[in-house]
């Protein structure tokens, strides 16, 4: 099986489970780091394993523009290429590409845009993203959709689903024919020195095996357009389904109302994923509302901006406040930046420009996030539901609000 | 003792020894990587320890501008600031002063100067750097000197030597009177996080040891004021000495020929520190010449242009013949970038402008520094001068050119 998803335990809407692919076994509810350009930023692959990272993202858009999907595709794919064993997910492009690109233009065919990087001409269809994702060899795939503004009308809206509708088939179709094409297998998808001796097991370890496509639920902020949404997508049988197109804009009153009207027209025996959010107390609600998946920027873009997450809430370590502060950044952490280093020196670090900060605080800001998810997971998979396990809720409630 | 400095074998003029600081022990020779701002750019303390580095070195100027030394000393030193617990030397901050703050207005008191920072006005004297040291808390401290410029006449470099000789006195007068006030053992040196039941047996670690001074051999180009200062430095009995006012910009040869000259005059019991120095090859060179000590920004700084030092020469990673090449960055390095990823990655991280290629750049060049030393270090200890000794060191002295 290229992909399973087994649930162990229930605990009201949420779900404890394990998804196994290819590239190794996730636990979820899980939070997957972003590693834009194949690289989470400032962090080294093998910290991200002392972190527990079990998957993480890859975009489409920027890897295909550099180093190029055919490029990464000789080097044995992207998992070889940036030297992570476990399992890679890669959206389709469709994102970036509405809100990186200059001079887009989008037909029913798939979007020309220019390059931000060099302004040079490109197209993206359907086809072409499920053939860059299966060049770089991701576990698992986003179907290639549009990711409708905010605010958009319902008419608008309207147009926007068909043609996500309409391309979810076609990306379908065509990663059908053509997943088996994935690069794995050929050589150690770890490190680049083999023992001579080392046999070449490898090629039996993927045999067989392929990536996965997920649909992504568009529809706007209209409740009856995701609805309809989710039923086509449900009809095309795909094996993992993901919320698109929230997490832009919109207050949050109305992402969790959107998600709450799709997740239960969603099979229940897949994983689900929201795209794109959130903040620690975000990311543990919608867990409990029994997300699966969830991705997002925040943890390591707001790291580098001196902004970190903690049980204390948020604090900005750059703040004067910190200057001789010689606690950690989060008392409650037992992760190797709050184990080791004090707030005045991370403090320092921001303010002399070093580019240690991103390193620390990243790690940091990863391992609470990770935390986070580990006790919803750690609650899901409780066995009494005593008092004190209902006050526990309500505690982690109350504390993942900040 | 606050310094031991025990030689176990010399081969020709190379000495092995180990110098043993308030903070641990330091094979010699060393090369000590240079941690400007009380960290080595991107490089997080338990990478530093994994490489085995012993010592590193923290910039006076820059640490008493930002932070500051007061606040530093508050917080009980740069070692527990940086939660680094092993030997650090600062220099003098007299080398910065003259090339990177604006306005500067030298006297006999001192030098008058605008902070680059944002401009405010400072005064350094030899009495005042002493101050700062201390208050930092490094194991080695320097004394504050004129770092003659180049080129310079015999007349003007007479000038600057007699000023630099002058300002050794007092530093060594004013260094004497205060090291007693370094901020060591009241607290823990290493993490923020200490069990309530650790008995406080720092202050016992520390009891009756201090930092220590050493002396730098100035004298621009010229043999005989070089002679001339070693010998009045000597006089004041230092527990170490530098030779500075080297790499600023002269032919290697005359960087050798000043080496040489110097260090048959300063004490061989007492440990020789070149300053600022250089190329693998140059401090490979240096220490069979009986060089102990070498500090230098060039592996840490060239690593986060994309030069990367190796057993086949230099490389330039950022380099289009990289893209694909999936071997390691050095064959022959097991520094964990080596044994990991691939040049093609490296090079994609250079492209990128990810941070991660500043990280990994330097663990590679510190790795192969610090290999560059351990294999003289093992040369000197080396008990036969074998016939494939000899050849050992003709080889090891081809590759130490490129």
């Amino acid at each position: 099986m290229s992909l399973t998803f087994q649930i162990q335990k229930t605990r009201g809407l949420a779900r404890r489970a394990t998804l196994t692919l290819p590239h190794g076994a996730v636990e979820t509810p899980v939070f997957m780091p972003v590693g834009t350009q194949g690289t989470v930023k400032a962090i080294p692959q093998h910290l991200l394993e002392e972190l527990d990272v079990r998957i993480l993202l890859g975009n489409t858009y920027h890897l295909y523009l550099r180093p190029g999907h055919e490029e990464i595709r000789r080097m044995d794919g992207l998992h070889r290429f940036m030297s992570w064993d476990r399992a890679i997910l890669t959206d389709s492009g469709g994102f970036q590409v509405f809100s990186l690109s200059e001079l887009r233009k989008v037909t029913e065919d798939g979007v020309a845009f220019r390059s931000h990087i060099d302004g040079s001409s490109h197209f993206f269809s359907p086809e072409h993203s499920m053939d860059v994702q299966i060049a770089l060899g991701s576990d698992i795939g986003m179907a290639f959709d549009e990711c409708t503004e905010y605010p958009a009308d319902h008419a608008r809206a309207r147009v926007s689903l068909n043609r996500t509708l309409g391309w979810a088939r076609r990306s379908r179709d065509h990663f059908e024919q053509r997943k088996h094409d994935r690069p794995w297998g050929q050589r150690s998808a770890f490190g680049v020195q083999r023992s001579e001796n080392e046999p070449d097991l490898l090629a039996d370890r993927f045999e067989g095996k392929t990536p996965s496509l997920f649909g992504i639920v568009q529809g706007g902020m209209f409740a009856d357009l995701r609805r309809e949404c989710t039923e086509r997508l449900v009809e095309m049988d795909f094996p993992g389904y993901a919320i698109g197109g929230l997490s832009v804009g919109e207050p949050r009153e109305l992402t969790r109302e959107m998600i709450a009207t799709t997740l239960p027209l969603l099979p229940a025996d897949k994983p689900r994923y929201v795209m794109g959010v959130g903040y620690p107390d975000e990311i543990a609600e919608y867990a409990r509302m029994g997300v699966d998946m969830m991705d997002c920027v925040l943890p390591t873009r707001a790291a580098r901006h001196g902004l970190l997450f903690t049980s204390e809430g948020r604090l900005n370590i750059r703040n004067r406040q910190y200057a001789e502060d010689q606690g950690p950044a989060d008392p409650a952490c037992g992760c190797m930046v709050c184990r080791r280093y004090s707030r005045a020196y991370l403090r320092h670090l921001m303010a002399a420009q070093e580019p240690l900060a991103a390193v620390l605080n990243t790690v940091h800001n990863l391992a609470f996030y990770l935390e986070t998810m580990r006790k919803v997971r750690e609650e899901i998979a409780a066995e009494t539901v005593s008092q004190e396990s209902r006050m526990g809720d309500q505690a982690v409630g109350e504390s993942m609000k900040r």
